[in-house]
């Protein structure tokens, strides 16, 4: 009986693998992965190939999404297969479908968890997990109007009191990843119907870039401020916060080279 | 110059460490952990010190707590200084506590991102990240009223047609953890000053048991049906879905079990 298990990778390169991940790899009879759902930007296939002790076959967004991921499909129907992705596996859709796939096939499937973004950029900015609403994604907008709906969801987040996680789109076959900078020009052009813009010069906002590698940037400060900051390479995220608490202020002081006038926001 | 690196250890036990988790602590001058603000069934503190060749020093909540986390700092200012955390190591506030005031009295800190219960539900629920509202921790009571603040929170986040994911209270301590039946329980008891009950009998709800383990269990379905089903041994977790999409619908009956009437919740 074949079985298909699900294994996160984690943030940065080949060594943010757990041990049981590894040790799944290790004794599998096909590996796939997948690197086009994140940016990891240490990762050398070759290198996780030696460390796996095998060889990895590399799906791309067409094998997966066009192809229905026939390929590893049918080898998990014939031995132990397992599925490399970025991050904790299941949280990109495709992957949910490929697993409902390979179940409703009589495929077993496991998942072994790895790092996410979300809860990585959540634990670098010092802000807390539970007062996060919902997040959203910044899309690349190519020839279309600027998409409203990042702005909504910062608003409404707003309005209750809560941060928001902003994931910066990105197309990694092509190289192209969206920047702190680009994207907090797009929100602020955004014309707010009701007049009651929510994104202004003297917001505050948080820009991470490069979660999860030995050089991570963490900058919080006013909208001008963080506008104009060098972040340095991909991956970027931002966060709006909410209302704060004097410890996540502290945090965003400390930990977040937020200006001292940060207190000014505690609610 | 001494620093301190906060490491996450993951979900279930030891072999849920990144590789650069373990040769970041193998390679350090101390080792302290905690183990109480999450709990890994699997992890024995004996193995984990096989694992990194190195004796580790637990620390209470007591002593992060009521002792500021004095004996960690006064171990970072001499040299090279780990402490392992379940999960990802910042989502606890009161190591976003102590990292600032590494930092603060001049230790350098960096964090090493391990998997978090947060991601690992989400991702094995199958239901999407994005669609996520506020989360909310469902108390003990003790002798005081139900807290209303978890309410709340569902009612919010399911007019808003979002998902609801709920920690479920721990004492690891005490060796205390609630369980889906009582969370449920306790949620179905509140009382709606405006008659406008959103948790019923007809409410679909997803329980989460030992997610990480070699064997969770996910278990979809109507109110009634989930709180008499046994989800066996601690951790459990709770998710209250909102709108649901076809595909995440398709999700909870093939991944979560959840009756085939589930189509009707899909709007």
């Amino acid at each position: 009986m074949g079985e298909l298990v699900f294994i996160g990778l984690g943030l940065f390169d080949e060594n943010d693998i757990s041990l049981r991940g590894l040790e799944e790899a290790r004794s599998a009879d096909s590996v796939f992965a997948e690197l086009y759902t994140s940016l990891m930007i240490g990762l050398r296939i070759k290198n996780l190939e030696l460390l796996i002790k095998d060889k990895i076959v590399l799906l791309t967004r067409q094998n997966l999404e066009e192809q229905d991921g026939e390929q590893i499909l049918t080898e998990a129907k014939k031995g132990k297969t397992v599925f490399l992705v970025p991050g904790d596996p299941m949280i990109a859709t495709t992957h949910v479908d490929l697993r409902i796939r390979a179940e409703r096939n009589g495929i077993r499937t496991r998942v072994i968890h790895g790092a996410s973004i979300t809860s990585a950029a959540i634990a670098l900015s010092g802000l807390q997990n539970y007062k996060f609403g919902r997040s959203v994604t910044v899309p690349f907008n190519g020839n279309c109007p600027v998409s409203e709906t990042p702005y909504n969801v910062i608003k409404m987040n707003m309005r209750a009191g809560l941060h928001t996680l902003c994931f910066l789109d990105l197309k990694v076959e092509e190289d192209q990843y969206m920047h702190v900078h680009t994207a907090l020009q797009m929100l602020f052009s955004i014309e707010d119907a009701k007049h009651e813009s929510v994104i202004t010069d003297k917001t505050l906002v948080v820009g991470i870039a490069r979660a999860g590698s030995k050089n991570p940037t963490v900058k919080a400060g006013l909208f001008n401020e963080v506008l104009e900051f060098k972040f340095g390479g991909p991956p970027h995220i931002l966060i709006f916060p909410g209302k704060l608490h004097f410890v996540e202020a502290e945090a965003l002081v400390t930990l977040a080279h937020a200006p001292d006038i940060i207190g000014g926001w505690v609610k």
